[in-house]
């Protein structure tokens, strides 16, 4: 039996951007209350949240102050520093915990991990000088993309191979930075799958939704996705192996490919996840709240999809159109507090309603 | 044309109970900071609102000092003070307005305004001394009800006066304050109307639900409530006279008694109410983010209900169900955040969604 956090528990919450702040607000619906930490002043979740910590993740002092005031520590992010989590985790328990933060912060483990469950994934190779990337072109084969093992987000840290000569110029792109060589995949579109597991171990996944992206960008996730009754519980399964693989507390999203050979894993991210937006709108229970459930030691809440949605991010001079999406009857919308309108910013989204039966 | 309030600017809240909770994480949704003013420390809005200021309504310095840091001021309660009004005002627009207030602060003036409209109340009387008392008894029959004229709720400031012999009582209980004698109503079921206006001027109504109430809290509120057509046509038109006759910026409760001879109004509350909570689940814009829009001068958002929803109040030892509720499929919890549980104190709510389609 795990012990449920009671009302006014506090949840620690690494990182304060649009996440964190869906995360504060879903935690408050459930009477708890949420401390942020995050390196930058004024952070979105600040606005929601109970107590907020400016501080840089190198600050000891701070992350035990930090620890002190909280029952349970969660993440909107998982490029969070190991030495950080070497303190978090005297403080209290970190969830999810560090392994699946030590296999998503690395493309090259994060792969690996894939093989060893059996998980089809895009053809790789470790690329760590000039002799690695030649080797590793010539096996996979052009066009390839070198993408830095770590750090990457938002298509930041790649580079694409088209030809032999792209090559020198993709190194010099990682800056000496460990990096991974990908195979293209012949893929028709992409999905995800938004899972949790509780501290319990009980699994329950989102139904697929299907994601466009421009400029490395995830610009609209749309449910149902494009996919057969067998491909549905082929993703559905994928999710739930790694989520039990990896003990997870917590919720994470799960990039598949869609392929005439069946699905490849993209990547994995240790969290909430922008493709589970529509949740808010097409769910009872939403990913964010879901995710609060599960490291709360809350049972899982109902994630059956009871609507048709269409999420659509709000990049940049997207949010100009406010006015127009305000008088839009039945656009769901969410917008994350950034006053600084800059290009390939995430500043909000909107869901909408396209259909659906809300059964008894 | 009415400025809309744009992203990072801030709404003042008077009162940071449940209510100015859940209006401060509607407000955060829609990319607006909020700022909380209440006379006890730690409110339950505090815990989700930007700022908090703790000050009683008559620290003149205080309001002047919290009116300075908002765009707009709202409030969660109608017992707001004049003399906080007159210093807040002169700060920013107080929406809805202080006629508002004027009105819903005090019975007679209520009904006496209500009458005016040409709605129909119980039959009332003002009371101000036994002689009054002895009247309005003869005037209205009895059994009859006590009330303070001011700063009653949840059944506090009332008398039930069943014969003659009770009315030295009654008038005991009232402690000399100003009061009012209602006749008792003969009414089938309590419905009520929550209803918007924007600044612009546009009104838009939510669906009546049908309220339970046991102790003088309410303990259920259902939608659809037992109307035919016509009484559901009439509700929504009572509730759009009061909100235009009182230029109206924001979102009111309006209570009504149903009778064999027609609605009756019985009260009208000028903020989001507890009958209204049923829109989170039921509606794309629940009523705390359209009381937003409308003070923000925003456009009201899409309140058609899709779903029928009965909401059941967590009142005292209710939360402790909690593990049951949240192990319950299809049952959204929202929870205050109140640690401390006394009989009577309203902790949280639970929607339960129990029919209806999502249309297109």
């Amino acid at each position: 039996m795990i012990d449920m956090l009671p009302t006014g528990a506090t949840i620690g919450i690494l990182g304060g951007g649009q996440l964190g702040r869906m995360l504060a607000v879903a935690a408050a619906r459930l009477g708890l209350r949420t401390h942020v930490f995050d390196p930058a002043a004024n952070p979105p979740a600040g606005d929601v949240a109970h107590a907020t910590t400016t501080a840089p993740y190198e600050d000891e002092t701070a992350l035990r102050t930090f620890g002190a005031t909280v029952d349970v520590i969660t993440f909107e992010f998982e490029n969070i520093p190991t030495a950080a989590l070497d303190v978090l985790e005297t403080c209290a328990p970190v969830r999810p915990g560090r392994n699946a933060l030590r296999v998503s912060q690395d493309r090259l483990t994060e792969k690996a991990f894939l093989a060893d469950l059996g998980l089809r994934t895009a053809p790789f190779a470790a690329v760590d000088d000039e002799v690695d990337l030649a080797e590793a072109a010539a096996e996979i084969g052009l066009p390839a993309i070198l993408k830095t093992r770590r750090f990457g987000y938002d298509g930041k840290g790649q580079a694409r191979i088209m030809a032999a000569e792209d090559a020198d110029q993709a190194f010099a792109d990682m800056a000496g930075a460990p990096a991974i060589l990908e195979g293209f995949v012949d893929f028709s579109h992409e999905v995800s799958v938004i899972g949790a597991r509780s501290a319990a171990g009980d699994v329950a996944c989102y139904d697929p939704g299907e994601n466009e992206h421009a400029g490395g960008i995830l610009r609209t996730t749309t449910v149902p996705a494009r996919l057969t009754g067998a491909q549905r519980t082929d993703a559905v399964l994928v999710a739930a192996q790694i989520l039990n693989k990896l003990d997870y507390i917590g919720v994470m999203g799960v990039e598949l490919f869609v392929t005439d050979a069946g699905l490849l894993v993209n990547e994995i991210a240790p969290r909430v996840h922008n493709s589970g937006h529509w949740t808010q709108q097409g769910c009872s229970v939403d990913q964010f709240e879901q995710h609060i459930r599960a490291v709360a030691g809350w049972p899982l809440g109902d994630g059956t999809r009871y609507a048709d949605v269409a999420m659509e991010n709000l990049i940049g001079e997207d949010v100009y159109r406010l006015p127009d999406l305000a008088a839009e009857s039945g656009a769901s919308i969410h917008l994350y507090g950034k006053s600084e309108v800059r290009a390939g910013r995430k500043m909000g989204h909107v869901n909408r309603v396209t259909g659906g039966t809300r059964s008894t």
